[in-house]
């Protein structure tokens, strides 16, 4: 497939519109990097993965915002094709993380983490969403991931998203997450916790023991890998020049992923092998701005060409 | 290029040999791992090189052993076919290497480091050695590596290795040899010392700047990528269960990369390609054993194999 056939088609097949819901968190964060601080820019997991993945087609989002949450963020939503129905309004704030990037880049301090609002989520899904074929289910207390997925009853395809705390606090609703899903999203630390393993083939393999079809295993800088009882793909990272910003770069991963695989419509091994490319190239612009403001203003025809690009350097 | 085709041709294609030289330390190497020590090791870079390269073709070697140098380790080589009459024997002891790998394996410690006989070392080239198309300079005194290679008169590809220390404190005479080389391989932490940049991307920009035609960045665990003015190629590691002794592996990768080059008899964009996967196999053996005990077992049909399921995990 030619750049020119991708850059111009996908509006214009007639396939059916992607299908497609993540159910996650909208945040203010405040981010302090090595260079530059900002105050309550806009995030959150879903926001993150609703960002990339809305560059693909519509995305239904479901979550909880406080009386804070300005309407103009929600407008920027809505003017990328996102569904925010499934966004419920509550008292108080809005939830507001707060966190530090050390020189190198590697080492992330959570600074302070405000739940607000998030505390009283459970996911009430409108019942359009309830026929979303593909979900993804970001970061987030496993029980309120299990909530949200009894709702799905259409669904073909699910992937969930979790995080060290989960994993050392609330272990047998999380075990119960990885029954329920067909793959489970990890970065490097949570999958070393998660399996107790500190090479990460082994730990890839023994949390596929624990249910998923797949593990998909981000590495940051380093690249990803894909991995299922008959699957193996691995890739390195995009080479991104200046990163500006890492956070979200997990959850617009999730976004380009999940959004390749809901258009592709299928679970088919060459389609899994280029949503890993796709999610490379997501995360890749989401880390070259601070919050959405790069990977929230990327169209299709730019994504195409970094996938050619990203295509041409991993290819032997 | 099937399989079969592959494993079975090589000895017989009516292809002149492969014209390889390496230049580089045969050592004693005292290793201890978070799980195991060994004392003594057959090591040095000439060694792991010529051990990986052999399994392609006939490799020359140039280095300078001391009395103590077992005949039967010579002999090791040998019978890989490796050309050893470049190996100058000398009064006193062979050098002597020892190094402690912490439990994550991400840091080594240089215990001790016993020069004897290297720093008497001023490479004298056989006739025959001379004539070697391709060559690789093992890390060395930038000085060493500039006499071995003006004696190279017939050489079509140079390839340099260097360290830390060379950086630090012989940067003039290295910078002759980036200029005189086709291209040189570094490590992450080698590379954003020599260029005076934490990305690793604009690093080998940097260095490529200072006139290699190639920089070959080696990432250990995370893969490896190659840079050229118009080249670009990057894979990820090929995953090892069990990591043994990672001493050894770069010199691994560059024998395998070399080699392949070597086969080939030239470097047009795709053999280089080719050769960052067979590099990447050859060190990949090379962790799985201590010293030289894997690498230097493998025969071609085993690299093959694993190249073929390198391409595989890394193929869209």
């Amino acid at each position: 497939m030619d750049l020119a056939t991708l850059s111009s088609s996908p509006a214009t097949t007639s396939k059916a519109p992607m299908s497609l819901l993540v159910i996650g968190t909208l945040a203010y964060d405040t981010v302090e990097t090595p260079f530059d601080r900002r105050e309550r820019a806009l995030g959150g997991s879903a926001v993150y993965f609703a960002m990339a993945a809305s560059a693909f087609g519509p995305v239904r989002m479901a979550g909880i915002v406080g009386e804070d949450f300005a309407a103009s963020d929600l407008e920027l939503l809505r003017a990328r094709g996102v569904d925010t129905q499934g966004i419920e309004h509550a008292k108080g704030e809005s939830f507001h993380w707060g966190g530090s990037y050390a020189p190198d880049w590697n080492t992330r301090t959570t600074l302070f983490t405000r739940l607000n609002v998030l505390e009283q989520f459970h996911p009430k899904l409108p019942k359009s969403y309830c026929e979303s074929h593909y979900v993804f289910l970001a970061n987030a207390e496993p029980a309120v991931q299990l909530e949200a997925l009894a709702q799905c009853s259409q669904r073909k395809f699910v992937v969930a998203d979790t995080m060290n705390f989960w994993i050392d606090k609330y272990l047998p609703d999380l075990k119960r997450v990885l029954r329920e899903v067909d793959g489970i999203v990890l970065n490097d630390e949570e999958a070393r916790m998660l399996a107790g393993e500190t090479n990460l083939i082994r730990a890839a393999r023994k949390v596929l023991s624990m249910g998923p079809r797949y593990v998909v295993l981000k590495k940051g800088e380093h690249g990803a890998f894909l991995i299922g009882r008959d699957a193996h793909f691995s890739l390195p990272a995009y080479p991104v020049d200046q990163v500006i910003d890492p956070t979200g770069a997990g959850d617009c991963f999730a976004g380009g992923f999940m959004a390749a695989i809901a258009e592709a419509d299928n679970t088919e091994p060459r389609t899994l092998r280029r949503a890993m490319l796709y999610g490379t190239v997501t995360a890749s612009y989401c880390v070259q701005g601070f919050s959405i403001e790069d990977i929230g203003r990327r169209k299709r025809p730019e994504i195409e060409a970094r996938f050619q690009e990203l295509l041409q350097i991993t290819t032997v």
